[in-house]
């Protein structure tokens, strides 16, 4: 069988954790090149596909994808876009055979959530339903936290131990304030339509009562007139209050709480405003001085505050993406699995893409506490392993030494581009 | 001469490292107990002194004085009260000599930024005044950096450092993201009138070019046409384009950007809003998709990305305090010197505590470009020694360990209260 190469794309949003992947990816292929050819990374993701826009990462150095591994965001570009079905636009599957074709692209390594999962079902269906062979893995990754069948997204243990680390910070800040100015201290973390980021904050309490105080979930209606008593109840009990609400923080009919109340001076719907929402219903309904903080690329970027596990974790399954390729696997999704046990141990394996797509994990009601504003036992055994370790790049001049790749291009091929 | 005991308060917004200095005063005065008795801490700054609520730092083990010098926000809780003039409240001052007459304290040490060093001044001439012998040592402690006579300030260099680190950071997540979604990043920072913290985003560019594109000094005139005509030209430039803004950027009359456009839905002006006003003008005028973060807290609590440089340079100031008390100095601020030379090195000074009170240092005209939106190398030559090093704190359960004080009241002996 001639050797073929291989095609590596990023997509969606960017994680701290992702390059790690696709460090993943590239090392275990340079160790087998005897089955593989050459790794092309798509720039931008499935889009450099289509444009043919390829990365010949060959001619990056050992370090430098070694240098991956502590690199955050998405060293090759990401990109938002899903292909449509191939009965809507089958030109663009026809345009990725041609260009897989020109370039003797016989696996696709897809990294990515929900829609990414759900493109990479399509490439991998270009085999049977137009003749041309090609093995599709999807590599999860997304800082949401909500692909299903596996146990943990890689880019979540980071964001949430960012979410923790932070929320233990501040929450010292506002205890020290809080005699003669701020008493209410909110901070919003991602999460559009489930609460795991959310429920990470938990984490920076060490012991019942400590804060967090409150946690806001999408899961859970957002009813304002709860959320002010039980602000008020901790205020004139603890002197202070600590808030993590996730942006997707919703009423009972959907309607999200940051789009609910706040408009900006252009008359602009203003999202990712949670916190600032909840911070004038505090400030309007009890009077109370408030922070408010809204982390949003910094908590999905922060290398510098990764989990050790999760980094481990997102190579492994770039490692493994490779691995099954090589066994013969198409259309599935490595997945996390953890072992039974006190001890926190974890193997990989494997789930089909066609289940994977375009299905989201929400929290489970028993994660959180019967009141709605805070997590539960269960949730902290699940949430704390993902946390652990901690994973420090290298420093220079006081900041850290993340890599730049030479995303050297590969020659195109074809005559014909092709419009987004 | 009998033995007296010393007073000890942080003041102020707290910072990642004051605790440090808490730490350097208490482990130095416990190194002279042939002279100074028992170190009593203010619970909430200066109120404890007027209240008579007093912590016993004697109480505390070795090991937790010591965990302070790892541990954020302030450990005894810290105030905004600025002691009204003798001539308005005579009693404030009256209360002062009261308190400390009766716990036999005199020395004291006040942990604080400008207002704090006036509070300070005015005890130190309770002496003369007064006639009640008592000598006032500031301890500087300032995320803004703008107290004058001192190199830098406590607590600047580690916010520096989290805002030089977290640009680098969001800035990889936007250009991984540029070609199909967020074109424009905004990183909001404190600074109400002093853009040094601004600047430190600065450091996060390795080479001319590299974001952040823009920097917003409050001690730069916002102009809406500049700014719009340097970002667009970023994005076609660039691809996207990284701002960092002080939260205090203002028009030329003096208005906060903040304020101009940003109205909640309850009608309050919300301030911490030049991120989301320079979005929604950025997305109204050149329709340029966005994101923004508000550090606010975050920033000035980050321990665990503390400047090893900025730890050291608290603890240093915390235990020069207690020396220059022991030396027989009153009415004075410790300072941190920049030796000359190329490598940086620091050594402490003083500097009398009425040409401090009161003072803010700006940015010099010549640490910003010409332009108005970058920081020169002169900025650049005094920022980088700032943010050197890193110092992290211990972890458990994936979380820092931070000290939690036992914070056990001295017994109070007088029979009178005082309102605040």
């Amino acid at each position: 069988m001639p050797k073929k190469n291989a095609f590596y794309a990023q997509s969606g949003g960017v994680t701290a954790v992702i390059n790690a992947s696709a460090s993943g990816v590239i090392e275990t292929a340079r160790l087998h090149q005897d089955k593989i050819g050459k790794v092309y990374a798509g720039r931008n993701g499935i889009i450099g596909a289509l444009r043919e826009e390829l990365i010949d990462t060959s001619k990056e150095s050992t370090s430098a994808i070694a240098g991956l591994k502590s690199t955050p965001a998405g060293a090759f570009g990401s990109c938002r876009y899903k292909l449509k079905s191939l009965e809507e636009n089958r030109a663009e599957y026809e345009r990725l055979i041609e260009v897989f074709k020109a370039h003797n692209i016989g696996y696709f390594f897809y990294n990515g959530g929900g829609d990414s999962a759900d493109t990479c079902l399509k490439v991998s269906q270009l085999s049977e339903k137009m003749g041309y062979p090609i093995q599709a893995i999807h590599i999860p990754k997304t800082v949401d936290n909500d692909l299903p069948f596996t146990d943990c997204c890689p880019g979540f243990g980071s964001v949430a131990k960012y979410v923790a680390v932070s929320t233990r910070e501040a929450s010292l800040d506002v205890a020290s304030m809080c005699e003669t100015s701020t008493k209410v201290f909110i901070l919003e973390v991602m999460g559009r339509h489930a609460g795991w980021i959310a429920a990470a904050g938990g984490l920076a309490a060490a012991t019942e009562g400590d804060a967090p105080h409150i946690i806001l979930f999408p899961e859970i209606p957002f009813s304002e007139d709860q959320f002010l008593k039980k602000v008020e109840a901790t205020v004139k009990n603890k002197g202070y209050c600590v808030i993590v609400a996730s942006e997707g923080t919703q009423y009972q009919d959907g309607t999200l709480v940051a789009a609910s109340a706040h408009t900006d001076a252009f008359g602009h719907k203003q999202l990712g405003g949670v916190a600032p929402t909840l911070a004038a219903l505090v400030k309007e309904k009890l009077g109370y001085k408030y922070h408010w903080a809204l982390a949003d690329y910094l908590q999905r970027s922060a290398r510098h505050i990764a989990s050790a596990t999760d980094v481990e974790q997102a190579y492994a399954v770039g490692k493994a993406a490779v691995e099954y390729a090589l066994a013969g696997k198409n259309a599935v999704m490595v997945t996390i699995e953890r072992s039974k046990g006190k001890d926190y141990s974890w193997s990989l394996g494997e789930a089909p893409l066609d289940k994977v797509a375009n299905v989201e994990k929400m929290m489970p009601r028993d994660f959180i506490t019967s009141d709605g504003f805070g997590i539960t036992d269960k949730a902290r055994d699940y949430l704390q392993p993902l946390i652990q370790g901690e994973s420090y790049p290298d420093y220079k001049n006081g900041v850290p030494i993340y890599t730049t790749l030479q995303l050297v291009p590969v020659e195109k091929k074809l005559k014909t581009t092709f419009e987004i």
